[in-house]
């Protein structure tokens, strides 16, 4: 079975039993999303590369950031769910999308090109 | 082929053509995250409810929901791969660790559970 | 003296204090200051705004919401102090920005407005 | 006049004369100033502090910068306003309690602190 596919059904499966899906509605789970999101990022802002490096050999912050990376795919899961979203039909379209903004050739990691990043790649 | 794992090595070669792994470092990749879910929840900061209902049955809130959702996955399917997590063997996990922390005859929403419920229950 | 520039004072002596002005820079307190909005938004994020209403007239939740907004504050200010920012400056001249963009008369509450609104008016 | 009590009461007038105020719950704004946090990270997210430094000086991202911390600050005043917190207050009274939580002559930026650091001082 599909991986998000599968997420999508024991998340249902386990909101359902609780009575929860009257908490999910799309507002709310984007909220819970963007909460995540920053638990997420928390984890990571005293740390500079190296110091992300080593922690993520060493486990600790790796199991911390496999929690919220999973938190937040929950999350964008449920928020899909509830807004009628085909989230990998999604995806696929947008990397189509920006195939045809940033051709390979032009792309190509230019000095030029770091000055306009400033603006995501997939922005 | 499993969704995730298909949507991984798209990008895997989409940022290898444009030489762009160098700034995919999961420190920048989180912060990329972050500023999707913001773009996300500002789609939707100024509806209520019933607004969004109308803007999903419409098509026009749901093309750019599905879009900022679509960035969200795309970073957090990166930041995954620049980490060495398995997000999906991660989201498990999690779910796992969500079943025994709230049994489905206690959670079952009562409006005691709506109390505790400012924290979200996967935090 | 003026409340932020006492703020920023304070946060000065207390990072020289501890030495922790390494680890203040403008991208990492932009980390801080995004994680810190996420807690703020974990707090509201299964409460509709009867339930917010209720939670800030008891106590409770005003207690969290006001530690929180506190962190984002902080850290607001942290971060214009290391980027060479004026903030109140550049307050005044967003709202100044604001009058012009959006004209009292043609912006006044209408349905009209209500469908722009996806964007944030400050956006 | 204070900085934040002006701030706050042109904000009030803008959104009065605009009949905005219905859109300006607490969910709504604290949603907001996420989503502005959120594009404040995305100015940074593939830069290096090298590159940071050097965009500050330069002018263009400076200007980029306080236009979205700007944005942070605005709604922030806002969300304060719309949920009844003393933003000054609170703000002084959280550095009350980081200042027992990190005696300085404990926490002076050694290696050990900096391992703490995964979670941010404030948080």
């Amino acid at each position: 079975m599909d991986s998000i596919a599968e997420l999508r059904a024991r998340l249902r499966d386990f909101a359902q039993e609780r009575d929860w899906g009257r908490f999910h509605t799309p507002k709310n789970l984007a909220m819970a999303l963007s909460g995540e999101a920053g638990e997420l990022i928390a984890e990571l802002q005293w740390l500079d590369e190296t110091a992300v490096a080593d922690g993520l050999a060493q486990g600790a912050l790796k199991g911390r950031l496999e929690d919220e990376a999973a938190d937040v795919l929950l999350y964008l899961v449920q928020f899909a769910e509830a807004s009628g979203i085909d989230l990998v039909e999604a995806a696929h379209a947008k990397i189509d999308r920006n195939e045809s903004r940033y051709p390979a050739h032009l792309a190509h990691g230019t000095a030029a090109k770091q000055a306009d990043l400033h603006s995501p790649p997939e922005a």
